[in-house]
Protein backbone atom coordinates (compact mmCIF):
# COMPACT_ATOMS: atom_id res chain seq x y z
CA UNK A 1 0.00 0.00 0.00
CA UNK A 2 0.76 3.22 -1.20
CA UNK A 3 0.51 6.42 1.45
CA UNK A 4 -0.90 7.88 -1.69
CA UNK A 5 -4.17 9.51 -0.57
CA UNK A 6 -6.67 11.12 -2.94
CA UNK A 7 -8.68 14.43 -2.77
CA UNK A 8 -11.42 13.71 -0.17
CA UNK A 9 -13.97 14.25 -2.44
CA UNK A 10 -13.00 11.05 -4.86
CA UNK A 11 -12.95 9.11 -1.28
CA UNK A 12 -15.64 10.07 0.46
CA UNK A 13 -18.66 6.89 0.55
CA UNK A 14 -16.31 5.58 -1.73
CA UNK A 15 -14.41 2.30 -1.91
CA UNK A 16 -10.69 1.45 -2.16
CA UNK A 17 -10.50 -1.81 -4.30
CA UNK A 18 -6.83 -2.08 -5.16
CA UNK A 19 -3.78 -0.45 -5.94
CA UNK A 20 -2.33 -1.00 -9.03
CA UNK A 21 1.07 0.00 -9.76
CA UNK A 22 0.49 3.79 -10.73
CA UNK A 23 -3.42 3.91 -9.95
CA UNK A 24 -5.90 3.39 -7.07
CA UNK A 25 -8.92 1.78 -7.83
CA UNK A 26 -12.09 3.19 -6.10
CA UNK A 27 -15.34 1.99 -6.40
CA UNK A 28 -18.29 4.83 -6.58
CA UNK A 29 -21.01 3.25 -3.84
CA UNK A 30 -23.49 4.62 -6.47
CA UNK A 31 -25.39 1.10 -7.07
CA UNK A 32 -27.43 2.43 -10.43
CA UNK A 33 -24.35 1.74 -12.06
CA UNK A 34 -21.10 -0.57 -12.11
CA UNK A 35 -18.87 2.16 -11.91
CA UNK A 36 -14.97 2.29 -11.00
CA UNK A 37 -12.23 5.45 -11.13
CA UNK A 38 -8.81 5.04 -11.72
CA UNK A 39 -6.78 7.34 -9.86
CA UNK A 40 -3.03 7.89 -11.02
CA UNK A 41 -0.75 8.52 -7.52
CA UNK A 42 0.52 11.25 -8.61
CA UNK A 43 0.36 14.73 -6.97
CA UNK A 44 -0.89 18.07 -8.67
CA UNK A 45 -1.71 16.29 -11.89
CA UNK A 46 -5.23 17.49 -13.54
CA UNK A 47 -4.48 16.44 -17.25
CA UNK A 48 -3.68 13.06 -18.18
CA UNK A 49 -1.03 15.04 -20.52
CA UNK A 50 0.23 16.14 -17.29
CA UNK A 51 1.69 12.68 -16.56
CA UNK A 52 4.97 12.06 -17.65
CA UNK A 53 4.86 9.84 -20.65
CA UNK A 54 5.73 6.07 -19.13
CA UNK A 55 2.86 7.21 -16.94
CA UNK A 56 0.71 8.09 -19.29
CA UNK A 57 1.31 4.95 -21.72
CA UNK A 58 1.04 2.94 -17.83
CA UNK A 59 -2.91 4.96 -17.34
CA UNK A 60 -3.86 3.30 -21.14
CA UNK A 61 -3.04 0.06 -19.80
CA UNK A 62 -4.57 0.24 -16.98
CA UNK A 63 -7.56 1.95 -18.45
CA UNK A 64 -8.14 -0.98 -21.29
CA UNK A 65 -7.69 -3.70 -18.57
CA UNK A 66 -10.10 -2.20 -16.49
CA UNK A 67 -12.79 -1.50 -19.27
CA UNK A 68 -12.28 -5.20 -21.00
CA UNK A 69 -12.97 -6.60 -17.27
CA UNK A 70 -15.66 -4.57 -16.46
CA UNK A 71 -17.66 -5.05 -19.84
CA UNK A 72 -17.66 -8.86 -18.84
CA UNK A 73 -17.69 -9.22 -15.01
CA UNK A 74 -20.63 -7.41 -15.34
CA UNK A 75 -22.00 -8.17 -18.71
CA UNK A 76 -22.50 -4.88 -19.21
CA UNK A 77 -23.81 -3.29 -23.65
CA UNK A 78 -21.15 -0.69 -23.41
CA UNK A 79 -18.25 0.87 -21.43
CA UNK A 80 -18.33 4.77 -21.16
CA UNK A 81 -14.75 5.98 -20.31
CA UNK A 82 -14.22 9.35 -19.32
CA UNK A 83 -11.85 12.28 -17.68
CA UNK A 84 -13.57 14.80 -17.11
CA UNK A 85 -13.03 16.60 -13.69
CA UNK A 86 -14.44 20.03 -13.68
CA UNK A 87 -15.62 19.48 -10.41
CA UNK A 88 -12.70 17.73 -8.79
CA UNK A 89 -9.44 18.58 -10.73
CA UNK A 90 -7.32 15.69 -9.97
CA UNK A 91 -6.60 13.16 -12.61
CA UNK A 92 -9.22 10.30 -11.94
CA UNK A 93 -10.38 7.97 -15.03
CA UNK A 94 -14.18 7.30 -14.83
CA UNK A 95 -15.10 3.95 -16.42
CA UNK A 96 -19.21 2.95 -15.99
CA UNK A 97 -20.60 -0.40 -17.47
CA UNK A 98 -23.40 0.94 -19.00
CA UNK A 99 -26.92 -0.97 -19.76
CA UNK A 100 -29.84 -0.64 -22.21
CA UNK A 101 -32.00 -0.59 -19.69
CA UNK A 102 -30.28 1.05 -16.67
CA UNK A 103 -31.34 4.52 -15.26
CA UNK A 104 -30.04 7.40 -18.02
CA UNK A 105 -28.93 5.27 -21.34
CA UNK A 106 -28.30 6.29 -23.77
CA UNK A 107 -27.75 9.69 -21.85
CA UNK A 108 -24.28 10.00 -19.11
CA UNK A 109 -24.25 9.85 -15.82
CA UNK A 110 -22.27 12.22 -14.42
CA UNK A 111 -24.77 14.45 -12.67
CA UNK A 112 -27.51 13.08 -13.38
CA UNK A 113 -30.08 12.34 -10.71
CA UNK A 114 -28.76 11.13 -6.93
CA UNK A 115 -26.71 8.54 -6.36
CA UNK A 116 -28.36 5.36 -4.88
CA UNK A 117 -25.51 3.87 -2.20
CA UNK A 118 -25.31 -0.02 -1.97
CA UNK A 119 -26.82 -1.87 0.65
CA UNK A 120 -24.34 -2.95 3.59
CA UNK A 121 -24.25 -6.61 2.72
CA UNK A 122 -23.81 -6.03 -0.90
CA UNK A 123 -20.91 -3.53 -0.84
CA UNK A 124 -19.30 -5.99 1.26
CA UNK A 125 -19.44 -8.54 -0.64
CA UNK A 126 -18.97 -6.77 -4.75
CA UNK A 127 -16.16 -4.61 -2.68
CA UNK A 128 -14.73 -8.47 -1.63
CA UNK A 129 -15.00 -9.89 -4.95
CA UNK A 130 -13.45 -7.22 -7.17
CA UNK A 131 -10.36 -6.48 -5.14
CA UNK A 132 -9.37 -9.99 -5.47
CA UNK A 133 -10.29 -10.05 -8.55
CA UNK A 134 -8.80 -6.80 -10.01
CA UNK A 135 -5.76 -7.54 -7.62
CA UNK A 136 -4.95 -10.76 -9.59
CA UNK A 137 -5.68 -8.90 -13.34
CA UNK A 138 -2.95 -6.69 -12.93
CA UNK A 139 -0.25 -9.32 -10.78
CA UNK B 1 -6.53 10.61 -48.02
CA UNK B 2 -7.69 6.93 -46.65
CA UNK B 3 -11.37 6.10 -48.24
CA UNK B 4 -12.37 5.79 -44.40
CA UNK B 5 -16.30 6.48 -44.20
CA UNK B 6 -17.25 7.25 -40.80
CA UNK B 7 -21.00 6.42 -39.69
CA UNK B 8 -23.07 9.24 -40.73
CA UNK B 9 -24.44 10.41 -37.56
CA UNK B 10 -20.74 11.15 -36.81
CA UNK B 11 -20.13 12.67 -39.92
CA UNK B 12 -23.04 14.72 -40.42
CA UNK B 13 -23.39 18.65 -40.06
CA UNK B 14 -19.87 18.28 -38.57
CA UNK B 15 -16.58 19.06 -40.50
CA UNK B 16 -13.07 17.02 -40.69
CA UNK B 17 -10.09 18.38 -40.31
CA UNK B 18 -8.07 16.21 -41.00
CA UNK B 19 -6.47 12.94 -41.08
CA UNK B 20 -3.68 11.25 -38.68
CA UNK B 21 -1.87 8.08 -38.67
CA UNK B 22 -4.88 6.34 -37.27
CA UNK B 23 -7.40 8.61 -36.66
CA UNK B 24 -10.27 10.84 -38.58
CA UNK B 25 -9.93 14.57 -36.74
CA UNK B 26 -13.61 15.91 -36.99
CA UNK B 27 -14.38 19.15 -35.43
CA UNK B 28 -18.15 18.89 -34.05
CA UNK B 29 -20.36 21.88 -35.16
CA UNK B 30 -21.75 23.06 -32.03
CA UNK B 31 -20.64 26.44 -31.02
CA UNK B 32 -20.87 26.33 -27.31
CA UNK B 33 -17.72 24.47 -26.84
CA UNK B 34 -14.86 23.49 -28.86
CA UNK B 35 -15.17 20.01 -29.53
CA UNK B 36 -13.30 17.87 -31.68
CA UNK B 37 -13.90 13.88 -32.26
CA UNK B 38 -10.91 11.54 -33.00
CA UNK B 39 -12.07 8.53 -35.19
CA UNK B 40 -9.61 5.76 -35.66
CA UNK B 41 -10.30 4.78 -39.16
CA UNK B 42 -10.89 0.93 -38.41
CA UNK B 43 -14.17 -0.64 -39.24
CA UNK B 44 -16.02 -2.99 -36.32
CA UNK B 45 -14.62 -1.37 -33.32
CA UNK B 46 -16.79 -0.12 -30.29
CA UNK B 47 -14.65 -0.49 -27.43
CA UNK B 48 -10.75 1.05 -27.15
CA UNK B 49 -9.59 -2.41 -25.81
CA UNK B 50 -10.92 -4.01 -29.47
CA UNK B 51 -8.13 -2.11 -31.85
CA UNK B 52 -4.96 -3.90 -31.33
CA UNK B 53 -2.51 -2.84 -29.06
CA UNK B 54 -0.09 -0.62 -31.50
CA UNK B 55 -3.79 1.13 -32.39
CA UNK B 56 -4.73 1.73 -28.83
CA UNK B 57 -1.13 3.01 -27.69
CA UNK B 58 -1.20 5.49 -31.21
CA UNK B 59 -4.47 6.65 -29.96
CA UNK B 60 -3.50 7.29 -26.92
CA UNK B 61 -1.07 9.29 -28.06
CA UNK B 62 -3.42 10.98 -30.73
CA UNK B 63 -5.62 12.06 -27.77
CA UNK B 64 -2.95 13.41 -25.69
CA UNK B 65 -1.53 15.88 -28.59
CA UNK B 66 -5.06 16.58 -29.41
CA UNK B 67 -5.94 17.46 -26.08
CA UNK B 68 -2.70 19.04 -25.21
CA UNK B 69 -3.22 21.56 -28.21
CA UNK B 70 -6.78 21.95 -27.48
CA UNK B 71 -6.00 23.51 -24.14
CA UNK B 72 -3.49 25.96 -25.02
CA UNK B 73 -5.01 26.80 -28.59
CA UNK B 74 -8.50 27.81 -26.88
CA UNK B 75 -6.66 29.07 -23.52
CA UNK B 76 -9.67 26.55 -21.38
CA UNK B 77 -10.34 26.08 -18.34
CA UNK B 78 -10.03 21.83 -18.29
CA UNK B 79 -10.12 19.13 -21.23
CA UNK B 80 -12.94 16.67 -20.74
CA UNK B 81 -11.98 13.94 -22.93
CA UNK B 82 -14.48 10.57 -23.50
CA UNK B 83 -15.13 7.33 -25.34
CA UNK B 84 -19.10 7.10 -24.70
CA UNK B 85 -20.47 5.55 -27.48
CA UNK B 86 -24.38 4.81 -26.65
CA UNK B 87 -25.92 6.43 -29.42
CA UNK B 88 -23.12 5.93 -31.90
CA UNK B 89 -21.54 2.67 -31.15
CA UNK B 90 -18.47 3.46 -33.94
CA UNK B 91 -15.77 4.32 -31.46
CA UNK B 92 -15.11 8.16 -31.23
CA UNK B 93 -13.64 9.93 -28.73
CA UNK B 94 -14.45 13.36 -28.06
CA UNK B 95 -12.51 16.03 -27.44
CA UNK B 96 -14.18 19.04 -25.25
CA UNK B 97 -12.21 22.35 -24.41
CA UNK B 98 -14.32 23.29 -21.14
CA UNK B 99 -14.78 26.97 -19.60
CA UNK B 100 -15.87 27.80 -16.05
CA UNK B 101 -18.42 30.93 -17.88
CA UNK B 102 -19.56 27.85 -20.34
CA UNK B 103 -22.93 26.75 -20.64
CA UNK B 104 -23.15 24.11 -18.76
CA UNK B 105 -19.91 24.14 -16.32
CA UNK B 106 -19.66 22.09 -14.29
CA UNK B 107 -21.87 19.76 -16.04
CA UNK B 108 -21.18 17.63 -18.99
CA UNK B 109 -22.10 18.35 -22.66
CA UNK B 110 -23.10 14.92 -23.81
CA UNK B 111 -27.08 15.20 -24.95
CA UNK B 112 -27.57 18.56 -22.91
CA UNK B 113 -29.14 21.52 -24.61
CA UNK B 114 -29.39 21.82 -28.27
CA UNK B 115 -26.39 22.70 -30.51
CA UNK B 116 -25.70 26.07 -32.32
CA UNK B 117 -23.77 25.37 -35.18
CA UNK B 118 -20.98 28.13 -36.11
CA UNK B 119 -22.16 30.85 -38.84
CA UNK B 120 -21.28 29.97 -41.92
CA UNK B 121 -17.78 32.63 -42.18
CA UNK B 122 -16.93 31.86 -38.61
CA UNK B 123 -16.73 27.98 -39.22
CA UNK B 124 -14.91 28.54 -42.57
CA UNK B 125 -12.30 30.04 -40.79
CA UNK B 126 -12.30 28.28 -37.73
CA UNK B 127 -11.86 24.98 -40.11
CA UNK B 128 -9.04 26.53 -41.93
CA UNK B 129 -6.72 27.25 -39.37
CA UNK B 130 -7.54 24.15 -37.03
CA UNK B 131 -7.28 21.94 -39.84
CA UNK B 132 -3.71 23.19 -40.98
CA UNK B 133 -2.42 23.66 -36.99
CA UNK B 134 -3.26 19.84 -36.51
CA UNK B 135 -1.66 18.68 -39.76
CA UNK B 136 1.21 19.92 -38.38
CA UNK B 137 0.84 18.78 -35.02
CA UNK B 138 1.33 15.41 -35.86
CA UNK B 139 3.16 15.70 -39.38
Amino acid sequence: MTTFTPDARLATNNVLLCEWPLSQVWLVNDSRYPWIMLVPKRTAIVEIFDLDEPDQIQLGRESLRLAQYMLKYFTADKMNVAAIGNVVPQLHVHHVARFKTDATWPGTVWGVGTPVPYEAMALSAMTEELSAQLTELLA
